[in-house]
Formats: structure tokens, sequence, C-alpha cells
């Protein structure tokens, strides 16, 4: 494909705008070409103006008949994620689908069949492999540095729980949140998980137990190539978002420790003393969201495969499954159990 | 009791030697009185003497009939744990024994029926309780700057495996090494183990499975007070021995980081680098031991309570024996399917 | 002011071209109307035309002629800023200059009487006040948390020395390189530079030396309100860039360590090793390039001083020569010695 | 010389208490025989029967005169240390001299002349040259990692200033504190100091400047290699004390950082907390008091050389004077100026 790739975003949430932004500012190589979101206001629009979009409507039909648009960025709300796809790749766009394409293993097969069968590349927004820090694990790992890989820890915790309202339609912590560890985990193995342990309380918030849900875990994992993961997630860390990565072998261990907004340390009376953990995940992976989609716009222009895939996205899910069926039935599940 | 808490050795090898030592140098509320050993040998002999014991022999029963001696220190092959115990009880002797009481449950209620009709104290030698770092995790828990507790997580990694041969006798990964972690588990949450989930692999060294265990393990925990819980076990890590304590709480977090020899950060073209952990138990453990050994003494003396029970050892082996059988049945155990 | 700053940039070398890039893409409230330099070339225009630029031209008169075009970033070779200033002004521009302003006191002085009767504003490019790390220190100061501030010490140490050729026309280390570090001393005392020794030595490049420069040096400061300061430089630190800086005071220590690329550590058989710090000053302060830049939009803007002025300039100036010639004299050097 | 070395101890305060149990406890190759202090109280005397000393006495001349004392160890008070010395050496003593000799370089000469005539081995009290640490920083030079050596820093800031009264007599902060640090200068730069620059300040007490002292400093130095130093020096750090060494050449850089009572950080919603550094030298260098006391048992008992001689307190007390001279005088002075 010559040129810039031309792209069109649908939904305009947080997520949305954050992509329609750094494809306007930061991609060189792609230009934001429209913006659908269902429910466009005024402001909407003029924000969607300034940056450069020639196309602002309601309606994603128009988007995705627009012919001079080459791909599409998926943000709209979860539950239309896969009709979504579905709707796109037989528009021939390219899809960029933010994380998860669905709850359900069905609608995602369904999803990645209308990819393929398009001819489409379809990249999934599990951003956390672009981190500079994990990014940085993973090549460790490729270069031999930890020789064989027999355990990935990953520590992954929030800053403040959700409420519990969106909790009880997230699809539950496994599907919502512990949905990115499980794809790192799978990542920094280079091996997928063929059986889970989940265990979890309700220590934070009892609402949340109302929702069904837990809002601590911890979940072991087996990999195809013999090595364990474990994964820790806490809904809320006092001192804000904590995400660790170690990945341990024959060879030695990487470990990934959090980012901070400065480096500087305060020595006094009390002892001594640093930053906090960059704040959120808006904060903290500010250039990862950047650079998988530069990734994106990469592997389209020059004809590569995407970095994350959609069966990337379906495996995650199965193993998320497989968790949340862990957790209910309080023993070992294995993979192939799901679906 | 007034004075000098007079001491004897039972067991002059490694672990022997080096309680002797500390008690003859670095305790002087303590005298070490005698030594005995099976294998008593013109060297150790010489050795004894050096440090100003008075009765050195072969024969334990002279050291446990001697009049003048308060407490004896059970440091004999494991195997004989129990049946020390016993016979020092009946002898009215203190005892101070060394990990584990013994692998059976039955033994060990046994030795501890014995400590209890003699109305002796009895301390079991989890030192790592005394290590700087982790003491003073549990501190900040205690005095509520970790609120209140929602994950322990414990990294425990040795420098090298033991032979096979020695794995085949030691009972295993779950009571020869984690059971360590599992007393510091239950040290950190302030709260008994109920139910354990374990996941292991042979990465390391195939004998060790030839000889029926792993070598590479993980293992989660629920505690009474609603806590989690994980352990991670590896018998060799490229880089020493990894001593990391984690407890995540409401308010915060404290972690434990390794000791190593010097602070020196060397910076050059290849980056930044600083020393590996201290090497191995006896380098790091090196002032616990010290201090697990004067908190013995005091209690004896100040007729206190000892800060690690004979039921703690019963405890940390029962959470062993679950993970074991959770292991090998590939479910959750709970800690009262056990004994 | 209402609306954007419209912004000329004069010279595109590299940190022309860096300051017309940010412009460009990160500040909203300015506008990149026109970029002048001396050996346009045709790719250099086609970059221009890229960022929106509308006038591209050799001719800096035309720039500053031009009535839609609030204010001039100077970036053309240092000999020739204090006359660009002086042009700039009398065009009623408001101005950002690239430090140095010049190398002598006559023609600083004539620069800033040529901007105050302008009645226009001027900010030197001293970036490094808006780094973030440097720029915590400085608020931890001003919050009250190091107490009185006692001792200034910063570390500031090139990756490579620059060739003799450069060092022969570049002012010397203390006008070239040091001066970021006086500027940096002066921040962070809150005060102004009384007196100075320098000491200095060629290590590192013997054509230095024959250049008449040194490319070690360490030189302490006595500042008005009687605190003391320490700099060392050193042209080339085999492990990259390090930029440092302490503040001790009566109630505590803040000290700003380098960035790096990423947190990770690699444990293995030969220690625990991190990455170098950021390479240069390009990847260490890009983002202070951006801030002092907004600084400078806002402050014209919002009509408010701006945070580095010329009189900065001329007073980091000042010390530059007290400390050549202290180490030329080998003697302690009043600043009320100079111009 | 065959056997354990005989030490008898001159004085009895804080310093000679340490020495004297450091001795009886953890020197194998070392026997305490005597301890003598002019002012011997019954407290004192039960002590030092309780370390096994033979001979408790207020008079030194009896200690001195026993046939079955090796040598030395000088506790006195500062002013009585270069008379010992003396004694010593014609009593065929062994010497172990706490810092400083003397404050004047003619009674230092006189007793360097009296070792030297005696033909006895001297060390000096430069304990810090022993920690673990620096010792760590220094092997890495000699074996090459820092390539050569072109500037050394230190920091050496105390927890607490001393009376006033106290600095009156104590030689100034160049002999009595920095003098330690200068000691370190030589040590690490492996190369004489030939020019000193003292700046100074009266930050913290008034009464020290009142007594004629400064109580923070720094000094640059000049080495006979041509490489540059540097020291700060502060009576009062609000956290503690700080002592840290930096080695700076042509291959990179080491870094020697605080030691802390432990490894534990805190993350809470105020931050990440971690120690303060150990107290004070008692605390820092618990482990350098016995390993110089080691050393120079093993250089008498195998006949080397000591690793810090009378020669060494000498060079040090001379950068001490010229130091004392520049901060007078506000000019560089030359080691050669001195004496």
């Amino acid at each position: 494909m010559a040129g810039k790739l031309r792209i069109g975003v649908i939904g305009a949430g947080r997520i949305g705008k954050l992509h329609a932004e750094n494809i306007a500012y930061f991609i060189p190589q792609a230009k934001l070409e429209g913006i659908a979101d269902v429910m466009m206001t005024p402001d909407m629009e003029s924000w969607a103006k300034g940056l450069g979009a020639r196309i602002v409507t309601k309606d994603v039909s128009a988007l995705l008949a627009d012919k001079d648009i080459d791909a599409v960025i998926i943000c709209s709300s979860t539950d239309t994620h896969a009709d979504m796809v579905v709707l796109a790749a037989k528009a021939g766009k390219h899809i960029f689908c933010e994380k998860p394409v669905d709850l359900t293993v069905a609608k995602v097969n369904a999803a990645l069949a209308a990819v393929k069968a398009a001819k489409v590349k379809m990249q999934v927004g599990f951003n956390r492999r672009f981190d500079h820090n994990f990014r940085t694990v993973r090549e460790m790992t490729l270069a031999g540095k930890v020789g064989d890989v027999q355990m990935v820890k990953i520590t992954s915790r929030d800053p403040a729980p959700p409420p519990a309202t969106y909790v009880a339609v997230s699809g539950g912590i496994f599907l919502d949140m512990m949905i990115h560890d499980f794809d790192m985990a799978r990542f920094q193995a280079g091996s997928e998980v063929v059986e889970v342990h989940a265990t979890g309380a309700v220590l934070i918030d009892p609402a949340i137990g109302k929702a069904g849900d837990v809002d601590t875990a911890i979940v072991t994992l087996k990999f195809a190539n013999g090595a364990l993961g474990v994964i820790d997630n806490s809904r809320k860390a006092a001192y804000g978002y904590d995400q660790r990565v170690e990945v341990f072998g024959s060879k030695g261990c990487a470990q990934a420790e959090n980012d901070t907004p400065s480096t500087v340390k305060l020595s006094n009376d009390e002892g001594v003393s640093g930053d906090k953990p960059m704040y959120f995940f808006l904060e903290r992976y500010k250039t990862a969201f950047i650079d998988e989609m530069k990734a994106f716009v990469s592997a389209v222009l020059e004809g590569k495969d995407v970095p994350v895939s959609g069966e990337d996205g379906l495996r995650d899910l199965l193993v998320g499954l497989a968790a949340k069926k862990s957790l209910a039935e309080n023993r070992s599940v294995r993979i192939d159990e799901i679906g």
C-alpha cells in the first residue's frame, strides 16, 4: 500500500479520542479521515474537525462506505465490537479493535471468520505488549538472556475499583481486567496456556461481591512449553497503578518495575521516599498506545503480520473463561475444556 | 531462671556448628555447656573444646542426663528430631529443634505431647522470621502501615539444586524447601492457611523428576482471615538466593528486596550493574540465626512464649502435606483434609 | 493576546528543527508561521512546508517583517544570537533565544537593552529547568521539604566530547557546557552566585588541551544566601549522559537520579544490571524542550514573566566567565570582578 | 610470629571498648591480654575481666612493660596519641593508633621516627578503607573496571553536630571530620593529593562559627596522577549518616550508596519509602572496625605491610592542614607549602 494509511475511528469515548489524537499528531504514516460516534455532540464534532477529520458522523455506515478509508479503529462499546468487526471486514477495511473482541467465544469466532473471509488485517488492542518495560523484558528473553523461560510472574493492580454496576456488565475481573495479563503472560512465555487455576476474594468492595465478582485474585497458569505462570490482580492499590512483570528462566531473571513521574528521592528524618507509580493506564501506557497504533499502521502499509492478532484475542478470552470456571468450581481447568 | 542459660547442642553438622558458635560468641546470656554427635571426630572434639564446651561426647544421653544443662538445640538428622524432642522433654530440658520436627503428623503430635507433658518450652528453627527485612515487613503490618492484609507474595529460590538422592529422602520441595515459605506466609498474614493449591514442574533437573519430586512450584493459599497468598519456589536461580516478601493490604504494600554484599553500582558502556543477592542461607540469614537463638534464650530465661512454637511447626507441616496432595491430585486441598 | 501565538523560527539546524516540530505538533496554543535559514535547502524546504509553515525563506528579514508573526525562536549560529535578538526586538517580536545569548558581556547587555527598549519578552533556552526531575527537586525545596538550602551538587557529564575544533570556538567548557549547570545551580539555590573556584584537567582528549580548554572540571560556588555549590563536568562518560542534581538543606536532601529507557533489571550469574542513562540531551530533555516552549508561549499569551529571562542568561554568563578566570589564575574569583 | 597476637588496649572510652570487644569476640588470631585506662572504674574493670583481660590497670606503663604483650591499640585521648606511640615503640610493641596521630606535623614526625627506629609496625585507624562498599569500589578500580581514575567524589555528612566546645579542641572540621575523607580520597585515587581548595560556611550552628570553625565545607583536590577530587562535609544531615563514594574514570563510574537497616520499601498513597541510612559510624562501620583490626593482626603475625601506615596518617594530616589554610586564605594551597 502506497502513501499514508487513511483511518476512520468508530466510537469517540475516552479510548477512541486517545487513538484519534495519536493518529492525528504522532503517526506521520497515517491520516485521520473520519470519526463516527452514535452519540456525536457538537463539542465532539468541533474536536474531530480540529484534528482534521474529513468525515464526522453519527452514522458508522457512512464511514464504512467511504472508499478513501483504508482502516478502522473500533472503540465503540464492548458489546458492539464483534458486530463492528464483521461490518468493517465486509466493507473491506483493515481493523484495529479494542479489547475485548467479545465476551463469548461464538461471537469472536464469527468476527474472526469474517476477517478471514475478507482477507483484511485485524489487530486487537492489547497495548501493554508495546510498553517500553515489558517489551524490553520480552526482547531480553528472545535474546537468550534469561535462558529457557520457567516462570512468568505478573503483578497488575488498579488504583481504584470501578463501580459495581460496571463490574456487573464487564464480564468480571478475569475478562475485564486480568485478560490484559493473560495476554501479557502468553506474550512473555512465548507459549500458549494449557491449564488455569484461579483463587479470588472480595476484600475491597462488598458491592463487587454482590455483583457476583471478586476484586482480588491470584491465578496460576501452565504453559504448553512446561513453564508456570502466576498473575495477581487487585482492583485497588492505595499507591496507584502497579504494573510489574518478571520472567524467570534457566539463565536469569528479568524484572520490569513500575514507571514513576520522576526519579527524585527525598531523604529526611522519616526515611527516603520517592514517587508513586504513574497514576493509571493513560499515564503509564501513553507511549504504548501510540506504539501499538504505529505497529498496526506499518503492518497494513507494509503487508506484514499484525503483532497482536484476532487469534490472540480469542486465546486470551479462552484463558479468561477458564479462570472464571476455575474460580466457580474451585478446581484447575484445562483450556481445552472451554469452547 | 537466674544467670545464663546453659545449653547443649545435639548434632554437630553444618547447622549444629553454626548454632554452637553463635551461642559461644554472640549470646552473652547463654553458655555452651556441651556438644553431642554420634559421629564425633577428633577434629570436631577440638573445635568443641575451643568453644569452651565442658561435655563433648558421642552419647546424647550423657548430655541429656547432665543436670547443669538447661536446654538443648536439636540439630541431628531430620529423621531423629521427633525422638530427640521426646527424650529431651522427658529429661526436662527446654528445646530448640531444627525444622522440620518430622515429616509425619503423628510423630510431630507425639513430640508436642511430650513437650506439653514435661512443661518445657520448645521453639522450632524457622529462622527467616528473624530476618531484618522480613521482620520489618511484619512490624509495618502490625503498625497498621499496610492496612488489612489482602495478599502475601513470597519468592524463594535457591542458588543450586540439591542432589536428587537428597531430594528423594527430603520429603520433597513442599516439606523441605517451601515449608520455610509456608511459615513465612502464616507469619506475615497473621492468620492460618485454610486451603492450598499447588502447581509444579520439573524444569531444572530430570533426576529430581525421577525421584518423584518437582523443582519448580507455585502454590496459592487462602487464609482464615480471607487474605490470599502465593509462593513460588525454584531449586536453581542462576543469580543466587532469591528471597523476597511482599505484603499487600488496604493501605499499601511492603516489599522486602534481597540483601547484597555491597551497595556499589558500576556504570559502564554495557549498563548499570550491581551485586547479586547474598549467595545462600548462611550468608543471607547469618544474623537471623543469631537472633532466633537470642529469642529462644530470652524466652526461656524470662519465662515468655517462644516466638515460633511446636504448634507452628505442626501447622507448617500440614500446609506442606496439603500442597503435596494438591499437586498429586491437581486440585485445591483444604488443610482440614489432612491429619 | 488573543488566539494562538504565531511563531517564526530562525535557523533550522538540529535545535531549530526540534523547536519547529515541537511547535507544530505539541503546542496547540502556538502556530508555526515561518522558518528562515540562510542555508535553506530543498529538503529543509519540504520539511518546513510539511510542518505547515507559511513562510520558508533564506532571508531572516522577510520573517521579521511579517506582521502576522508575533514571536521568533532564535536558533541560528551562536555568534549571530545577539544581533538577531536586537533585530527581532526592533521588529517588535517576542523572543525565545537559544543559549548562550553571546559569549561577551557587552553584546549580551546590548541585546538586553534592545529587548527592554522594545518592551518585548525574551526567554533564554535553558531547557533543563523544565526537566521533570530537576523541576521536582525545585518544587520540593519551594515546598519547604529540604529546609534551608545549604548545598547544591550537580553532576553533568556528556557521553562523548565534541571535536577539538568545536571546542576552540565554543567559549570553552565553562561557557559551552557548564553554563547549563550554572543556570541549574542558581535555579536550585534560589540565589545568585557571588564567588567561584574552578579546577580543571585534560584527561580525555589532548587535542582539547591544545585548543586551550579542559575536558574535566570541578567548580565550587558560593551563593548570596550563604549556601555552597559544586558542579562536576566531564566531556566523556563511558556510560552516557549523566545528569544528576542534589539539593541538601536543613531538613533533608532531594536527589534527582538519571532517567533510563526502561526500568528492567536483569539478574544473572554476573550480577543485577539495568539500563544506562538516556543517551544524550535530545532523549533526556525531550519533554523539557516542549515544556520550555509551552512556558514561553503561555508567558507571551498571558502577559506573564518568562521563566528564564535574558538577565538569567547574563548572570549565567558572568559565572562562566568567572570560572574561566578562576581556572586561568588558580584562585577564587568574585562575580563582581567580572564585567 | 607464631600463635595468637597478644594485645593490650590503651584507653577504654567508646572506641577503645569497641576494639577490645572486637578483639575478644571476633578475631580468633588475637588475644586480649590487657586494658589500661587512667580513669579505670570498677565497672570498667569488671567489663574488662569479662572479656578475659589478664591485666586491668590505670597504669599504661604496666601494660607496656608486660613481656607477653605483642601489640597495643592506642585509644587514649587524641592529645596523648603521639606520646603513646613513642612509648609503645620504645617498648617494642607493634602499634595500632586511632586517628589522628596528632594535629601537628612535628609530633607526628617524631612518632613515626620512633616507630621506624624501633622497627615495629604501626597502623592508623582509618577504618573506612575496610568498609564493604568502599573496598568494593577500590577493588573495581584496581580490576580496571572504571579505567583511569579521573574524579573521586565523596559525600560525608554526620547526623548531628558535636558540641561547639568539642569543635574548639578538635582541630576543626578538616582535621577532625574530613580527614577521614582525605584518607578515603587518597585511597580511592591511588595517588597523593598535591593541591587543595576549601570552601566553607557556618549554616548549622552559630556556636561552631564562634569557635572559629565551619560546619559545612566543600573541598576540591588535585592528585599527582592528574585526577581531580571533591569532598563535601556537613555536620548535620537530617536523615542521618550520609557516606557515599563515587569513582569516575575513563571506562565507567563506581558508586557506593549508603547502607540501610533493611531493604523494605513501603508503597502507600504518599509515595514509596525506605529506610534512612544506618544511623552513625558505629552502625555503618561495625564490620569495618573488625576488619581493620583483623588486617592489623594478620599484618603483624605474617610480617606483611599494614594497610594504613603512619605515613598515610601524616599525609592525611598535611591535606587537612592545607585545607585549613586554603579556607583561611581563600586560595588554592599546595601540599608542599605545608610542613
